[in-house]
């Protein structure tokens, strides 16, 4: 694959657009607003269509009905913003090629190492890790015993997986994620806790990314399972357990108690609370903080809580809220004696 | 101590189960659903007790009200729900001695280390920390300067202790966690932010679980302090100067700010807040995502929030919540103006 | 400057407090309640005035008003929390000159390192880092490529900084800090989310304190900004693209969706939401757990949620919230009725 800066004729073809017969190159990528005349933007919402006319990208990727509302070249697309997503890939200087075991690793000689790997300065693989051709670890991070590591999956620096994680291929992993610590298992023996060792662990399908500081448990007896396509954003946590289906996209903050299923295709906003050992439908939607207290069956759009308003208002509305039971009760009252004083009377 | 696999006599004996005589062997665990021939069952609620005739499980632990109900050998105790706790431990492959400290460690000469240690690669332990003897350290975590950590101590990798954390005996603390960083103490100067350095420290007691990516701050003056068998879940913050008492579990991802004084014995679920400087009863329980914003004096449940509902019909109810004060006092009006006119009238 | 212990006369020089005459020695400093002889301590609040008469500090901090109540020496000061706020600094046994890169810290031969450096040891930092001169990094951190690091900044350890972040002068970054992991951008594609790279960084400015496993995303083209003297608590997430003004004050657990814009001297409480593409008004403040949905043009305190009660109290008021538009059309008919009833009577 060519490397940038790119003509525009090769990002045409790279990125699917209508073929463009231009040298002019192009070496990175820009908003409307900021881009330069070497870098490429996008138009991917009709409202920022204003902003095409002072735009000052060399090219800029578009529909074909704003293909003349560009000032510079167009690349016309289906998708701009799926093009554009491509065309991250090109301009994110990733090495494609593996540059080596840092000296400085600590690798387990029981542990099977692919090709093409980059593993840092300080990485510590434990007895019986495998590890697949073109995986990179950060430096600093810690992979346990007997851990699988897929085909080019990317681990940042200072990840931890415990013994016995699997990974599938093509993984993205980022720093301060911690995959396989224990459940949060233990059983009450007249007020002290005793420990539930946690004997599962975790398996992650292919193309799942995994935040910084998102912590995935392992799972008492069964494993926690996260499908194939799964996109977690950072300081998510995941209990022992939890069942998350193939392409579900789940934002920062969220938690997950032990034991729910996640269907796939579900979009979970920021801050959500997954109550344990319930089910929630294929394609279903969560608004940003609701507490998922129940089964979600039937897939929809589900939100709780109440929406942000000036403090002293709200004060006063959540007195009201602690008497609500009460009001309701008041007002039912109030029909009673309003239905019993109007009947037969003239409207 | 009997390593695995154990005979069914032997579990029997080791779990306190009525004595049985059996040679079969037992490898590990599984659920009533899972488990294998050679491996351990239990029935921990009835709502499980159709499993039992399915199970293939060489054992499985029961009240001695389904001892009948096994097909495969029943272990009949007295909570099976806590001889499973223990039975983990039999089969979770801990190490019972000390695997000895890594040359790729970094110790201090001025720290003094006990007995049968296990110390991984990378490991930091800085000037005057203390190692009780049979502790554990993951690679790749750091010890603070002074520190002290009791005997038996399990700390996983990429852990960070700040200097003077004092761990008590037997605690298990998992990766990513971060214990006696700089309280979010500042003053205000005219806008600009002072900082407080923290100059206490933080204590934990003995049997104390701390999960993966959770931060305990260090006290401003006076320390941090946390009980004895206390059990924390991942991505808990506890502020500085925070006292937690004996016994009380806290679930994944409840944050707890400055000076708050929490009970022994209470169970707080996950997302929970807690405001500043005040105090929870012995006992107290308090459901998930609830904010505490005043002292609970008396033990109980608490709760705050609202429930999940369709996207819909919640957009109409909040919109009514930032009115419910008003309606509140229409309702007021309504009843004194029935009163008025019902008042002296026949019913 | 001095070094601990200081003498009465000394500290009141060096807070500028009124002078006095006393070659009392303090070492640290202490609680009204806990401080020592040789402790220094201060009266915050009028609240706690009626501990003066058994304390028994070697000096108190006070205002003129309550030079008399002390029954050690009085330092008398215009506002005794800031005074004891840099007093924390005289004790905080910081070291002053820098002790030096550890001979286990891997650092590129293209790294730019300043003077007066302490660099913990499996430290790594890559090709092309800028170190300013006092710059502190601890244990295991890890420095991406080509960050740049302004002068006097402490780094603790286990802080994972990826390539092109810039820090300014004098901040304080915690243990399991994550700063410019990928911002959270996929395009769906049919069901599949492709990965935007993200190629924008991070920036923070002077003087800001970052806690402990706070995330700070890199932005998808333009930069994460942080202002100066920002100063964040633990456990926040500061998503892609998101601008924070000079002297904002986030308390622990806070999240916030990519490109929020926030303004400058705000203060946000913990565990708050903060949904994407808003702005915060200068000066704004928002109550602990509140969902900010909507941009705040105009500064004031804001809060959503409800407050805690007894749950089973809870209980029935949450049912009530599910009806609470239909009770309110409910309410709506009464009026209408009572009025059509009472119009033309007298009252």
């Amino acid at each position: 694959m060519a490397h940038s800066p790119f003509t525009v004729s090769q990002l045409a073809s790279l990125l699917e657009a209508e073929p463009v017969d231009s040298d002019h190159l192009i070496e990175g990528i820009g908003t409307l607003q900021s881009a330069t005349e070497h870098q490429l933007s996008f138009l991917h919402s009709g409202r920022y269509q204003h902003q095409l006319s002072s735009c000052r990208a060399g090219a800029v990727l578009v529909r074909a009905e704003h293909r003349d509302d560009v000032t510079g070249i167009a690349l016309v697309v289906a998708d701009p913003y799926i093009a554009y997503a491509r065309a991250t890939a090109l301009f994110c200087g990733l090495s494609e090629t593996g540059s080596g075991i840092s000296p400085a690793a600590q690798i387990s000689p029981t542990a099977l190492l692919g090709d093409h790997l980059t593993i840092g300065a300080n990485v510590v693989i434990a007895d019986g890790a495998q590890i697949g051709s073109g995986v990179t670890i950060g430096a600093n991070s810690v992979i346990g015993s007997n851990c699988v590591i897929g085909e080019n999956t990317r681990i940042a620096a200072n990840v931890t997986l415990y013994h016995e994680v699997r990974l599938g291929a093509s993984c993205v992993i980022h720093s301060g994620a911690v995959i396989g610590a224990d459940g949060f298992g233990f059983a009450n023996n007249n007020g002290e806790w005793i420990k539930i060792h946690q004997l599962g662990s975790v398996r992650v399908g292919d193309r799942v990314e995994i935040g910084a500081g998102t912590t995935v448990d392992r799972g008492a007896l069964d494993d926690t399972v996260i499908g194939d396509g799964v996109i977690l954003d950072n300081q998510i946590q995941v209990g022992h357990n939890v069942n998350i289906g193939d392409n579900t996209a789940i934002a920062a903050c969220t938690a997950i108690a032990g034991s729910a299923r996640i269907g796939k295709n579900c979009t979970i906003a920021g801050g959500v609370g997954i109550a344990g050992h319930l089910t929630i439908a294929d394609g279903t939607h969560i608004t940003a903080m609701t507490l998922v207290s129940k089964s979600i069956l039937q897939p929809g759009v589900f939100s709780s809580g109440t929406v942000m308003e000036p403090h002293q208002q709200w004060k006063r509305n959540v007195v009201r809220f602690r008497q609500l039971d009460e009001l309701s009760r008041r007002v039912k009252c109030l029909e009673n004696i309003v239905k019993q004083h109007t009947e037969g009377q003239p409207e």
